[in-house]
Parts: structure tokens; C-alpha cells; sequence
């Protein structure tokens, strides 16, 4: 099935800036898809750390149970990610083939095994297919250098309709840094405490622990803030390789004050990827912004308005461009956490539609109608009860989606 | 918008027993609706006894919290239904208008206010027009016993494409009595605690406080085991009135032996309900009984089986007919419970796809492609960690879904 492009796909792929100690090389391997690169290798400098977040899931895919392992180290030289099989739900074979993959890769780049990182995307249940893929890695190691940021965000695609970058200057105690990153995914984005496939490379010289810290609290703020579908993948991953060829003096501490500029270069660079998946979302029509205030807590609000994100009938409102608020009336109260009805507030698009519990008295639907008619859709929500606030991000439920997923497989 | 019949419409409504002391009239009142009954009056008997489950919903509707109140007394005169409007956000002016609606009946009926039960459906955060419906009451009262089990269903509708009735007969110490009722609903169908509007009459004499201790209990092996979009309504009631007419001796306590054939009988009638509403949930083309075993214990086990039910990969998947029981793993993964990835095991239609954490060895799909194209998919799933299990029974997502939710209030 040929899938349209996202609506909000951008004109094209972003500049990045160069990150040094980084190499790419994409290759077509043939492992499912068919005229297309499918494997990714990235030789990382020595000295490089690596911080990583996974899914939280309790089928968790064997690249994931081998990433996990790998990070024990803090120390990474290689990445190897494969596209179209996903490696998961395939035993101690799949766990094989994972440990495999990093070994062959460790021998090519004259590394230890746990310095590879392994990643797989793609069909759930069925063994990945080997030989393509280790007859692939030394043509790979050879072409190492030759694939820019677009081509390696490519090459990891399944479902996805543009390639996912993003990335940004900044400075750490005055030395300049560059941190720049790609991502992919369109379905099963419900992430939990993770992601997706995201891959940072920054040549900022930072310790382990710390690069870990900063990657959690962005993480928060990002990719646990928005959601496609309300599923959660087997093998989100997100990991950051700091290369520290950038000549800072190294930083220990995720509470440095001389971090703070990275900090906010991470975080923007993260929230950008993670829009860029929901903008992504498989059958998107809609870009939703959904705020919530007024809760107990910032975790209670999270829990809110991913309830009001992930409701099908919420969805398919915003889908039909109707103002149907009723329907994250009803969301709000299903989520569990505690509100106050009388006290509910709704804003759509910047127009007030209900207050202290009640329809606003004298509502006119005409700008918020207009509003439902545009690409993006803003929701905002006070509960009345405390001062919990967060935002996330979704997209709607269209015909699409189920024309995508009707027929994945074949 | 026209919607077709679902394909598991029965051709006729079930002939249902008769239950003395219940009296009902079904009007058109033009609340919402034109050209069809949307008001429903039901009298009953002098020393009927009540009990009733409701949503847990934070934003529960207006005649929600009526009946919550009116439930306290134990004892129930009349019950008024209207469709197209839930009386839900509506603040202290809806709770006045589900008041006024009772004080309006009872005066009718000659009874006390809280001993007559309201209940409201239709779309979200719109005020109940008062002026058609008390115009409508007295023509109701007037035409007390006129209406059939079949046009009360009807008149209570509102996206259903079939009335849903069930019924049976069974005994209390050898005293035959019946049990009949019907239901409305085919979206936002999460029950939490309770659903949709389902009512349920019998002539059996049992006190209140043993007939709420049975209610409870079949809900929780029915209703609270179903689900169309895991979306929960604002106005979920669940009541059963018992007239008492049928001569046996008032039974006290529900775990009474006396009670077992009712209870069986109570179970059955529930169940078939509770079957019928997935079987018209939005948009079904396929009726999927999913079947969790081996979780540690059987509330972990409706948590996994209804978070395979939910996930909208595997309902898309099966409305394509595709055998990706790959999303069934992810789902699993993501429910929170706890299981062993290794002793995992799913079967769909009776052949076993997948064991010990991995596809069965030499997995033939040929049976299972056939499973598939049925109207009823078999999902089995044992999770290997204990002895807690839970049957789920839901339908899948289909584009009728999104063609009747993003349009529903045009």
C-alpha cells in the first residue's frame, strides 16, 4: 500500500549541523523492504558516553534487553539499527541474534561487543533474518562517512512519510557544541518513559550519569508528552552519544550550571523530534495541543490530557471538524484523577466554551467551528482543583490510520 | 447520517416473558429526534425494590447522581428515559431539570419524587429541554401499558442500529418468576463499575440491599467485561427493579441458595445484553472474545484482556483480517500486569501461533488466515505466571467507526 505523505511533512529535511566523531553509512541489506536502505552503522569516537531511556514494556524486543545490558558500560564506539523486523517477541534466538549483530559489528570496528548498541523496527513475532544482515555489515563498515543525516534517518523508516531531524548550536563554558539527532515513527506511539527509535549525537564531553539525568528529565518533557494511538511499542528506544571531540572540559554533574545552555539545546531538540512523530502520525489530518491545568499535581494533569489525547471519539470529533466538547467532558472523567466538575474549564482554539462546570452562557460556536476547520487544534483545560499543569501532543483519528493498519503486513 | 444495520442484528427482537407489575409508555416528545419515540415512561408495582450501578466517571451526569440519591431508599415507582440528550456538564441546571423531571412523573404517578429513576443519553454539555418533555408526561402516563419490551428498547436509542432485549424464566424456592430488560448502546462503551442504560425487570420479591449484591456481581462478570472504543460515558446506569409480584417469600440476602437459579438466570440475561451491545458497537464488522489466562490473579487478567481489546493496532488488524498477532504481544507488554515473557503463549481460533515466548516452531498461518475472514475471532492468550483469568468480548475498528463518530452531532 502506498501511503500519502503527512500534511505536515516539511518542505525538506532540516540542515544539521556536523557532529564530529560521527559516521554514518546506509545500506539496503534486503532484510524486508526491497530497494531501499535498511540498515544503518554509525562508528562513534572513542571516548564517546552514551545515556539511554527504553520502553517500558513487558514484552520488551531483544535489541532492547541487549541495549539495556550495554549501557552498564556508559561507553559506546557503534550503533547498528535495522529496519522492517522488528526483533521482538522471539526468544532467546532473537536474543541471540541481537548479541550476533553486536559482535559482528564490535569485530568490524575493532571494538568490544558492549559498545554496540542494536536497534530493530518492524514486524512483531517473526525471527530476524540474519545472513542478509551480517553479510551487509562489512559493505557498511566500508562506506562509513558516506551517508548524511537524511540518509541514516531514512534508512531506519517504516511506516514513516518524511524523515524525522532536527538539531542545534549551543555552548558549554564557552566551548561551542552541536547536538543533532533523527527519529522515526508514525503508530504504536504511546511512549512510556521512552520512545520510538531517536538517536542524539552531540560532540559535547560529558560523564555518563550525567548525560542519563539530562536525557530523563528531557525525555519528560517530550516524548512522554505525546502519543498516536494510545500504543506503546516493544522497542521504543531513545539514545544520546556524547562524543566530547568538542574540547570542553568534561562535565560530571547533571546539575552544572555550565550545562544549562545544553539543556535547553536538548530539550528543544527533543521536542522537536517528538512533534515531528505525531506530525507523522499515521492518517494525521489534525495537529492537537492539549493543555491541562488546575490539577492536583503535573503528573495528574499528564495522565489528563493523555486520556482527552487518546479517546477515539475525541479523535474522530477533531477528524470531522466537530466542536464536540462533550467528548473531552466525558475524557476528563474517565481519566481517574480527581477534578472538580463545578470548577471545569474548556477553551478551544482560544474561545471559552465552558466554565464553572457549565456551558458558557450565550456560546457562539461560529470561532471555534473556524478553528476545528484548521490544521492545528489547541485544547486547553483547568480542572479547578490545584495547581497541576502539562501539555502534550497528539493527532487525529482518520480513515487513514485504518487504511494503514488494516493491511500493515502486506 | 444513515448507518447500516450491524451484521449481528438478529431478525427479530426476542420474544420476552412478561413481568407483572411493570407498566411502560413510549413517546415521541421531539426532544432531539423527529418522527420516532424518545421518551420512555415505565410504572411499576407498590413494594418494588431497586438497585442500580452507575459510572464512575469524575464528570458523571445530572440523572447519575438523581439516581444515586433515590437509590438510598431502596424502593422504586417509576423510571423516565429520554434519548438524544444526557443531561451530562450540564451544572446545577441539569441536576434541577433530572429534579424536576422526577417531581413531574411522581405527581403522575402518585408516588414520592425519589421513588422515580431518571436517565438521559444522548450528546454531552447541551441543557435538557424541560418544556417538550413535561409536555410529553401526561400523554405518557395516559398510555401507561401500551407499550411493548420492544418499543420501550426503542425508544431509549440512539446511534444503536438494533433494539437489544433479553430475558429468561427460573425459579426462587420452586415460585417461577421472570426476568426481562433491555439495554441501549454501541459507543463510548468502557464500562467502569457499570454501563451504558440497561434496565431489568423481574417479578421476583427480593430485598434491596440482596438484589444491589447481585447486580454487582453480574456486572462484573458481564458488563464490566466488555468494551467497544474504551471510551466511558458520563450517564452509565445499570438498574434492575423487582416488582415482587411473583408470590415468593422475600428473599434477604444474596448469598441465599434459594437464589441460585435467579442468579444463573440474572447472570444469563446480563451476559446477552452485554453481548448485544458489543454486537452494535460503532462501525463492527467482527464480535472478538478474548480470553486471558495464567495472570496472577483474574483482575490482572481483565486488565491484560482489556488492553488487547482496546488497543486500536489490534482492532484495526482484525477488521483487515490480518493474523499480526504481533500487536497482541505489544499489548500485553503494555498492560502494566505482570507476565513471563517466556511461557507466553497465543492462540487465535483454536491454533496456537505462539509458545514459550516465541512463534510455535514451524508455524503454518493457513488456519488461522481462515480464522480471520470469520464474523468471531477466538483470541486466547496465557500469560504463564498464575491461575487469574477474565473472557473480554469487544468488536473491531472500522472505518463506520470514524464515519459515524466524526459526524455525530450533524
Amino acid at each position: 500500500m502506498t501511503v500519502a505523505p503527512s500534511p505536515f511533512a516539511p518542505a525538506a529535511f532540516p540542515n544539521l549541523p556536523a557532529v564530529a566523531g560521527v559516521h554514518f553509512a546506509a545500506v539496503a541489506a534486503g532484510i524486508r523492504y526491497r530497494g531501499r536502505d535498511d540498515l544503518l552503522l554509525a562508528e562513534l569516537a572513542d571516548g564517546t558516553t552514551v545515556a539511554g531511556i527504553f520502553t517500558r514494556s513487558q514484552t520488551a524486543a531483544a535489541p532492547v534487553l541487549w541495549c539495556r545490558k550495554a549501557l552498564a558500560s556508559g561507553r559506546a564506539r557503534g550503533l547498528v539499527v535495522n529496519a522492517g523486523n522488528a526483533n521482538a517477541f522471539t526468544g532467546h534466538e532473537g536474543e541471540q541474534a541481537s548479541a550476533d549483530t553486536a559482535a559482528a559489528a564490535a569485530m568490524l570496528l575493532g571494538c568490544e561487543p558492549d559498545q554496540v548498541f542494536v536497534s530493530s523496527t518492524g514486524v512483531i513475532g517473526e525471527q530476524l533474518p540474519m545472513a542478509p544482515l551480517l553479510a551487509a555489515l562489512p559493505a557498511a563498515t566500508a562506506a562509513l562517512g558516506s551517508a548524511s543525516w537524511e540518509q541514516a534517518a531514512r534508512a531506519i523508516a517504516t511506516t514513516d512519510t518524511f524523515p524525522k531531524g532536527a538539531g542545534c548550536l549551543c555552548a558549554i563554558d564557552g566551548v561551542p557544541v552541536a547536538i543533532a539527532g533523527f527519529a522515526k515513527g508514525a503508530g504504536m506511539i504511546a511512549p512510556d518513559m521512552a520512545t520510538m527509535l531517536v538517536y542524539l549525537f552531540t560532540d559535547a564531553c560529558i560523564a555518563p550519569e550525567a548525560l542519563q539525568a539530562l536525557l530523563a528529565a528531557a525525555a519528560d518533557r517530550t516524548f512522554n508528552c505525546i502519543t498516536v494511538d494510545s500504543d506503546t511499542s516493544t522497542n521504543d528506544t531513545l539514545l544520546v552519544f556524547a562524543t566530547g571531540t568538542a574540547g570542553n572540559a568534561r562535565i560530571d554533574w547533571a546539575d552544572d550550571p555550565r550545562l544549562d545552555d545544553f539543556r535547553d539545546g536538548l530539550d528543544a531538540v527533543m521536542l522537536d523530534l517528538a512533534q515531528q512523530v505525531v506530525k507523522d502520525g499515521e492518517g494525521i489530518s489534525k495537529f492537537v495541543t492539549i493543555e491541562v491545568s488546575g490539577a492536583a499535581d503535573d503528573r495528574a494533569a499528564r495522565t489528563i490530557a493523555l486520556t482527552i489525547a487518546n479517546s477515539p471519539l475525541v479523535k474522530t470529533a477533531i477528524a470531522g471538524e466537530d466542536a464536540n466538547w462533550g467528548r473531552i467532558v466525558m475524557a476528563v472523567g474517565k481519566s481517574g484523577e480527581r477534578i472538580n466538575r463545578d470548577r471545569l474549564a474548556i477553551t478551544l482554539g482560544g474561545t471559552e466554551v465552558a466554565a464553572n462546570g457549565a456551558p458558557v452562557p450565550g456560546y457562539d460556536e461560529t470561532p471555534v467551528a473556524e478553528h476545528m476547520r484548521g490544521r492545528e487544534v489547541m485544547i486547553a483545560v483547568d480542572v479547578g482543583v490545584g495547581s497541576g499543569g502539562c501539555t502534550v501532543w497528539t493527532c487525529d483519528l482518520t480513515h487513514g490510520y485504518i487504511d494503514i493498519n488494516a493491511s500493515y503486513r502486506s
